[in-house]
């Protein structure tokens, strides 16, 4: 019998621009405030898990870097990394070793600092996660890149247009505005949108999501644990998890990505959610909308709209609050921002205070079904992650 | 009930300085003959662990890619990393995944392509894995520096000498003249080992593990299927895992790894064994011996040997074939070579491949107690893993 899981603490830092800390300090705003709302001691901790791509950190191997300076040193501990998909990862490899029996209570920290780097160093390191060999050697390819091949492919079938995009975004960034933990905290145009310059044509800046710093954490426990912690434990209902080929050229469409819809199919299949009616089940959604475009495939890849139809969605402001169903209340990477390795742990946070009822106004879902979706995607769909959580216990 | 998981299916790339594949091929080179052992279809395996440390290889996010060239895209899968201990973290993943119900049918690939980059950067990367603001940057710390202190520490107190660590090494380089995966393949003598040059005092070249090129991989499964595939499964009866601070400065005593110790004794625990009547549990060992003090230090780590006596074990060759313990039989890290993430998994290839009497002539251990024990260090302890394989099923 696989023993339930649940999140019973969450810590989210400032996203954004930080040069004001350096790794360990980044991660631990996270650490502390998850740890302070589970209200539990240092050493109830049997495991951490870090999520961190790294590459542009002085520090090549954070894990017992970040432990030691949250005074975790000695833990049993490793660095998880799955690209863009990194929090994701990491949280499913600490709820595999609660479930398992292995550990009773698990720290997840995704935490990244970018701009320790130059800008050009980090899209040429983020341009590499695709296959570096092929595609960014030979042909130079970077990701806002990668994502504009899926953009011009969607609207050349579709009909859709550069500001039907741009609506995504004015979207997050509507959200982000009352997210003080957001990258950007302003609202934008569609105007503004569509006079920002291309990044790769049909995408702009305000298409794309910015390079950000942060730290997001979750303390998962048992069912026995959590349940003494909390009256309304988090539970890990799902955990879909898929791959694609590492080069975009073999890909079959460019419509949306095989991985998501994979991982969406196994996480709707083992948490017994019809997928054909996968709206009905969910009070809101975050998704991985790294550029705009990314966002309009994830509402089509999770069955939110047929094949096509995901613009409408936007078009109609059905991923508002009040409508189908929202998505990215947060502000999303686009607008909350995309420290990778810290995305998927952040988006397990906002889930979770989401269903706790405990979000600032105006940007807070209404809780009916008391149940979130986060679509965490690595590369452009070389790794895709959809998990379910549920204020329900799951069956079984 | 967590569930049962063992070995079935293992491979071994030839470690060395590889610059004849690159990193797919390499890690294909094992990723096959796993498989093969197993004689399962690719479609059986629900997931892929892929452990690699990185930075001196130009696929800055190699899991996805070595998928793609091993037919292997699509599957749920993830990087781990806990810098030399990643292949014995990668395993535990993997375990956990299969204990809680997760997966079926998983592998394990570590893999490391070291002579990609030059000498120097390698040992700046390597040395990196201290804590790089206050004792590689501030200090210059490297490797062989952090474990020549250890071994002064220990020589000052128990009088050991530089004879003495050399002794390791002609032990281990003997074992790794019989094996044809092994970096090195002739035997050394104290003479030439006294002779090499000096890396940093009191540790000479001969007492230094090589930069390695290699892969490794297992096929981990449920008791149902282990048991259905093969009559001698390999069950993974415990692991143990602990961390220790980043800054060696601040640890209490350089006779030995505290995080090792820890490792032990939660392994030991796990699958109810006598810490002090450990050697006659096992048929033999593989231990972390980057530098030929490790593997004294491990002894006592272990239990093999009481604090201080660990030395007497190699003076009286009590730890070749026929000694109270045999270690190091493939040829250690010292002279098997250590590829860094490929040596947990390498570990536990060799220690099933001496479990079902399939080692070459001259370096076959005698099997009696049907166990064996793989103890995996990252940086000075920062990182320790020991985990017990037995022919056994492991109760309860």
């Amino acid at each position: 019998m696989r023993r339930k899981v649940a999140i019973v603490g969450t810590g989210h830092s400032i996203y954004g621009v930080r040069n004001d800390v350096n790794l360990p300090e980044l991660a631990y705003e996270s650490i502390k405030e998850a740890v302070d709302e589970a209200k539990i001691g240092l050493d109830d901790i049997d495991l951490v898990v870090v999520g961190n791509v790294g590459g542009w950190s002085s520090e090549y191997l954070p894990a017992i870097v970040i432990n030691e300076y949250a005074d975790l040193a000695g833990k049993s501990t490793f660095r998880i990394e799955a690209a863009c998909a990194t929090g994701s990862a990491a949280i499913k490899t600490a709820v595999d070793a609660i479930a398992s029996g292995e550990a009773d209570i698990a720290l997840v920290v995704g935490v990244e600092k970018m701009n320790e780097s130059l800008t050009p160093v980090v899209v040429e390191f983020i341009g590499r996660s695709g296959n570096y060999f092929w595609e960014f050697q030979n042909f130079g390819l970077t990701f806002p890149g990668y994502y504009a091949l899926y953009a011009t492919y969607y609207m050349f079938n579709y009909g859709v247009k550069e500001e039907d995009l741009c609506l995504i975004a004015v979207k997050n960034h509507h959200y982000a505005s009352m997210n003080p933990k957001a990258h950007f905290q302003r609202k934008i145009t569609v105007d503004e949108c569509m006079k920002s310059r291309y990044i790769a044509w049909p995408l702009k800046l305000y298409d794309s999501c910015p390079i950000s710093d942060g730290s997001a954490s979750i303390i998962l426990a048992s069912e026995e644990i959590a349940t003494k912690i909390t009256d309304t434990p988090i539970w890990i209902e799902a955990i879909g998890s898929a791959s694609d080929t590492s080069n975009i050229t073999r890909r079959k469409d460019f419509t949306g990505l095989y991985a998501a819809r994979k991982a969406a199919s196994e996480a709707y299949k083992k948490a017994r959610l019809d997928p054909g009616e996968i709206t009905r089940h969910l009070d809101l959604a975050e998704v991985h909308d790294c550029f705009t475009i990314a966002e309009i495939m994830a509402y089509e890849d999770l069955g939110f709209a047929k094949r096509g139809e995901g613009v409408k969605l936007i078009r109609e402001g059905q991923t508002y609050i009040g409508g189908l169903i929202p998505v990215n209340l947060s502000g999303g990477l686009k607008a909350k921002g995309h420290p990778i390795a810290a995305t998927g742990v952040g988006m397990a946070v906002e889930i979770a205070r989401q269903l706790w009822n405990k979000i600032e106004r105006g940007r807070q879902a209404p809780i009916k079904n008391g149940r979130g979706l986060a679509h965490n995607v690595g590369g452009t769909g070389h790794y895709a992650y959809v998990t379910i959580y549920s204020l329900t216990k799951p069956r079984g």
